[in-house]
């Protein structure tokens, strides 16, 4: 499993993901689920992504490489294209490119084909925007409405999320949300793990430079994890009593 | 969907359910999922479903008209069992006994057999219990490491309960964290819904009139759920900003 989680405010894009994968829970591995893709002052785009790791790879690979644009014919790569949008068409391009050649030998095996991508990033002159790209390929957006995209094991983190972050959530209010959203997501999901990928992506910068990898060892995480449990229970406790008597 | 919480403390059990089902999000109805079995002074036992509700009430009517008992050929029901492991013993049957008799046509027509029970109480004389039948049957039961089960969608509401919970918990205070977590799994999934069931048990006291239903129009919890959302705001703010530098 995975947990990776994008906010999308109005400052900029908070990025971060977790490192575990795992094939059972005897067989557990680092990799990064976290791909920089950054040309100084053109393109800064990354990609988190989540599911089975072959076909995620493979993905990643792909859009890299290159693929044939189905109408103009040309090579199309995460580099060369034109906007945010193309490069999610790229990414579901891709995604459908590995379904055709895994696919069915996966199903015939009875692996299910998952995988999902989380997609930020600008280019020069254009807006900022964060896709999340489906196992078909197909793809939405963040709005203003719902200024948060999760891929993976998104379900213990999402309460935090839901009352807490705006598009005007300040960008390091925001990292703080999505440890905090991780924090939930690794105490109860052993095939979520640490060490974390941290990018933070202030609107306009076309820079990837602001990246942390956050490690058992991290300071402020353990405290932030201590702090926020208790945090919880004081908050609980700080609530109305209830007012049914036994 | 459902959910159902069961808090097994030092001072009693806190069951806590909602009544929302569905059968797609254009055709959802209120059941209750909260059964209580109850003679004074002899048996306080109720019963929490989740899963298809054709299988859970099937499970919930042949639990009350009894089963013959595999061993001594007696028929036994719930209110006939000498102790909660044979309570639960006899809801496994059920259960067993209901996927038998749907189990197959079910599984041509590609509906899952889903179904899983928290079922708590006491009997004169016994023990205090709260078990898990998961839809084989077999079943597990609360301990002091862990004093809390959940059965339906139990991920949005699990991350308060893993920090606050102890065998220690007043029951007061479990009923507030049961409904903390309640409001996080209503928030994030639609196929939970109000009014919620209530049932506080105090250990020993082989009583079950402490129930009470929790409509739209409870003040308490709605100022629970405004209160919670404004603690986590304020949780999150005071605690130590992110030591990254932009």
């Amino acid at each position: 499993m995975t947990y990776c989680v994008g906010l999308f405010l109005n400052e900029g894009l908070v990025l971060l993901s977790d490192t575990r994968t795992n094939a059972g829970v005897d067989n557990i591995s680092v990799f990064a689920k976290q791909h920089l893709f950054q040309r100084d002052g053109d393109r800064s785009i990354v990609a988190m992504t989540a599911g089975n790791l072959a076909v995620s790879q493979a993905v990643i690979n792909l859009v890299q490489e290159g693929l044939e644009h189905p109408d103009t014919g040309e090579i199309e790569t995460i580099y060369s294209v034109h906007s945010m949008f193309a490069a999610a068409s790229l990414v579901g391009a891709a995604v459908r490119q590995v379904y055709r050649s895994h696919g069915p030998t996966m199903k015939d095996q009875g692996v299910p084909f998952d995988v999902s991508v989380l997609l930020g990033g600008q280019l020069a002159g254009r807006t900022m925007r964060l896709f999340q790209v489906y196992a078909a390929g197909n793809f939405i957006n963040a709005t203003h409405d719902t200024p948060f995209l999760q891929v993976g094991e998104h379900k213990y983190g999402k309460p935090i999320l839901d009352r807490a972050v705006t598009p005007d959530t300040p960008l390091l209010d925001g990292v703080k949300l999505a440890l905090i959203s991780m924090d939930s997501t690794l105490r109860s999901n052993l095939s979520v793990g640490l060490p974390l990928d941290l990018t933070v992506y202030p609107r306009d910068s076309l820079d990837l430079s602001r990246t942390w990898r956050i490690t058992e060892d991290d300071e402020y995480f353990r405290d932030l994890r201590a702090g926020w449990s208790e945090a919880l229970r004081a908050a609980y406790r700080e609530l109305p009593a209830v007012p049914y008597s036994l």
